[in-house]
Formats: C-alpha cells, sequence, structure tokens
C-alpha cells in the first residue's frame, strides 16, 4: 500500500485464500476522513461448502457525517462520534423507496459489512428470523441447529452474513436495531411477494 | 402487525419453533419513543437440550430517557443517544434495594436481553466466572469446556443466558461492565448465602 | 474483597482453572473513576491445548480521561462516555515509536483484553489477516478452517487472542478499527523483518 497522486491509479491483486466478508478502504491519513467520505468497499468471498440460495444481497452499513469534507465541522463530527445519518450502502434510509425484492418461501441471504468508520451494526429483519449466522469467517448457527437469531452484531471492519425464510407476503423492514441509528436512516424495506 | 387506537387490542399467536431470548417490542411509529419509554418485553423458548438448573432470572436491560415521553426534550436524549440511566427490568439500581437470591453451590442460569432501544450490554457478575453461555440461539461455552467467560455481550435485541455456580456466601454485584452504565443504574446484588 | 487504606497491602490467592484472558480491576467504590485512572489489569491462563506461537504479545485497551483524579472535569467525561484519548498498555499511540517486532513466517499471537472502562475494541492489524480467533474462553475460528477474521471484537472486560502469519517485511499497523480511537490513541505498529 501506498499514497498516490490525484490522476494515478494503482492496481492490487491478491489470492482471496480466506473466506470472508471483507471490508477494503483507503489507508491514506487521515483514514478517519478519508473513510468518513466514503472510500470504502466490501469483497465477498464464499466459504468453500456455501448452499445455494436464492437470492443474496450485500447491504455495507455506514455513518454519514454531513458538511464539506475536511471541514472543521465534518472533522469534529468524525472525531466526536456525533454521525448525521446511517446507511446502507451509501444512501440513508433509500431502501424505504427502492424495496428489496424477495419471494415467499425463498431462502434469501443477506451479507453486512460494517464499514464504520468509527461504529458497527445490530443487523435484523423485522418480523423474519436467522436460522443461519456467519459471522468472520466462521458459522455461528446453522439451518438444522434448534436455535435462531434475530440480530447479526458487527463491530467496526466485520462481516457477514445471515440467511432467512420470508413465511408471508408484506414489506419487512430491515434496520441496525440501535434504534435512533435505524430512524435516522439505516432502514430499509423487504417487499415480498408470493 | 398493525397499529391499534388506544383501547383496542389485538392478539398475536405464533409457534414457539426456535429458541432462544427473543425481544418483543411495540412496532408503531415512531419506535425509538415507543421502546425508549418502555413498550418491550422478553420471550424465553428453551432450547431443547436445556439442563436443569436450581435457579433462572431474567434480566432486560435497557436505557432510561427522562423527561415527557415524546417531548422535545426527550426525543434530543433518545435521538443523540445520551440516556439519563440504565435499569434492569425498568428500574435504575432496583436490585441493589431487593437482591436476587440463590444459594453457594446452585446453579443458577441468568438470561438477559438487551432492550435498548438504541444500545447492548456487557453483563458481568462481579466475583463469578460463566462456564456456559448461550447467545442468538447457540451455545458459545459449555460447562465441560477449559476455558471460562466473563461477559456476555449483547448487541441491542440480541439476548442469551449465562450460567454460574456461587462459590462462598457473599453480595455479588451484576452490571453492564461498561462501567459508566453501571454505575448509571446497570447495577443489582445477588445475595448468596449457604 | 474489601477495601484497605493507603499503605495497607491485600494478597488474593486462587486456582487458575478456568482458560481465558481476564481483567482484573480496583473494586472500591467508585470504580468507574479507579479504573478511569488506570486501576486495572490482564491475567492470562493458557488453554490446555495451546500450540506454541514464536511470539506472544499482550495489549491490553482502555480509555484516557484527562484532568485531576476525581476531579468534577475528570467526572464528567467518564460519566458522559467522552474519552480523550485511547490506549494500549497505558500510553496512547505508544507502540508508534516503539513498535512491536516479529519475523516474516512467525506465527504471532497477539492476546488482547477491552479495560474500558466503559468501552470495548474492535481489534485489527491492517495488512493481516487472523486465521485463529478465541474469545472468552471459546475457539472461534481455527487455523484449519476456510475462513479468515478482521477484527477481534470485544465489549468491556472481555478478552481473547488471534494469531496472524505476516507475509511480507514491513509496517502493520494495530488498531481499534472504530477510527476514532485509532486517530485518538488506540494504535501502534508492528514492525516485521525477514
Amino acid at each position: 500500500m501506498r499514497t498516490i497522486a490525484p490522476g494515478e491509479s494503482l492496481t492490487f491483486r491478491f489470492r482471496a485464500d480466506r473466506a470472508g466478508a471483507w471490508l477494503y478502504h483507503c489507508s491514506t491519513m487521515p483514514m478517519l476522513q478519508h473513510m468518513g467520505n466514503g472510500m470504502y468497499g466490501a469483497v465477498i468471498i464464499d466459504p468453500p461448502d456455501l448452499p445455494e440460495a436464492d437470492r443474496e444481497y450485500v447491504l455495507v452499513q455506514s455513518e454519514l457525517y454531513l458538511g464539506a469534507p475536511g471541514g472543521a465541522e465534518q472533522v469534529a463530527k468524525l472525531r466526536e462520534g456525533r454521525p448525521d445519518a446511517w446507511m446502507f450502502n451509501g444512501t440513508a434510509a433509500g431502501y424505504d423507496h427502492a424495496p428489496l425484492r424477495a419471494r415467499t418461501g425463498e431462502r434469501v441471504r443477506v451479507w453486512t459489512v460494517a464499514a464504520g468508520p468509527s461504529e458497527g451494526t445490530a443487523f435484523h429483519i423485522v418480523g423474519a428470523r436467522f436460522d443461519t449466522v456467519y459471522r468472520e469467517g466462521a458459522y455461528r448457527l446453522r439451518r438444522d441447529d434448534p436455535g435462531g437469531a434475530q440480530v447479526l452484531d458487527l463491530a467496526p471492519a466485520q462481516g457477514g452474513f445471515v440467511e432467512t425464510v420470508f413465511p408471508e407476503p408484506g414489506h419487512y423492514p430491515f434496520v441496525d436495531h440501535g434504534m435512533r441509528r435505524a430512524e435516522a436512516g439505516a432502514h430499509g424495506v423487504f417487499e415480498v411477494t408470493d
């Protein structure tokens, strides 16, 4: 990794030898500001035994800090941990207006990565339960287990996936169950039809 | 789920088909305010192989936001994540004055659910170690394992249980080990006798 | 446990019968202030099957609250959760100036304990991946598993270890991946040579 000038490019090559949901991000200082202005993404490496799902989605959660990038006001909010909103895939509450789709009875897999820059997530789908949880490279719950999970908890820079089967048609909100984050943008909707 | 008028009632029926410690809560908007004013509870579904314990307790942790429910001052605290106190089962430090009871040598199981609305917990019993941890529908530690755990960490809307055996009589505080939360109400006491 | 006067001493004896990375701390009231001024440490009890590592380090992360110990200003910051900085082993960014050493190809084990007093950590080594994760007395990932982990997440008073093998010489920062904490002291460097 090294810093490059505007207009230059740099190619990274790597062998995908360990499964997981990985966060990549800019490594130029100050990283807090760069990540706080969107310099991040996700790489998904399927585990070798991954069963088929009917649908797969990837949701990258992050905080939103308004203000001129790198300006005093924005930097203060970044340093003090006072986000203005929370986002999935770069938009606050965007999937309220463009719902993710699924059908009843389908197995839906949702990969989630916490991009921060400073907070994690408590990922939850209202009205659904997770029968499968994979987190930081290992299964925590498998579908034949007798238990169920309601939240995938991720610290900043962690990733994983959950699986669910929606039993009935309807609108199922997905949220960070830290409710102040859900009501300030970490919110979307699954539209489930027969 | 649907919104009903004051005085009306609504019955939910469900089959308890996946084990765990589940949070239920009001789903009428704005949920942050409703949950922040106490509209939540826990449902415990025992895993099929659950061994007997001598005593079982359920502790639901949540934040307390003072002020007129839905008033500007309370809503600001809810949105900014500035609770006035933390509670177990709806009271700040209530179990300091009405301790939970146990006897030495008994196996004590404590179910814990993090109701938020915005924060989780780091549940700990001072002076005890957990030899069993069950979290979000799966065992993380079993009593014959060589390791021990000091904290059950729950994100908002997660649940689970821990088990311990108190070796000696005495007073064992239980806390959210985030110490500022413990000292502002997330605190109680086990009174252990021979 | 009991409170003693300045100049007195007290010896604790215990049998190390459950493996893990344990936090110990002062239990005299007010604990938040005592822990916030450094009254804590770590006890490491190896699990019985622990394989050899080429190097082992222990990093205890905590918050720093400046001001006269117990003074109004410091106590307000402790209660409101506004640390001035974050530290590994009692110094903010200290290992930037005195890097931890390792050689390429060596197996490096890093034990981490979150001392708080109020926050946990998302421990990460930039440029490395963890093939082994042990957390709160149990393995979460073992080196022959196909997955990898990027962060060891610890709530306050939790502990564990991670293992990695650095593939190339260079400087690998280690951080709390909550980036505002990393940039305010929860930062150090591994200097890796051939």
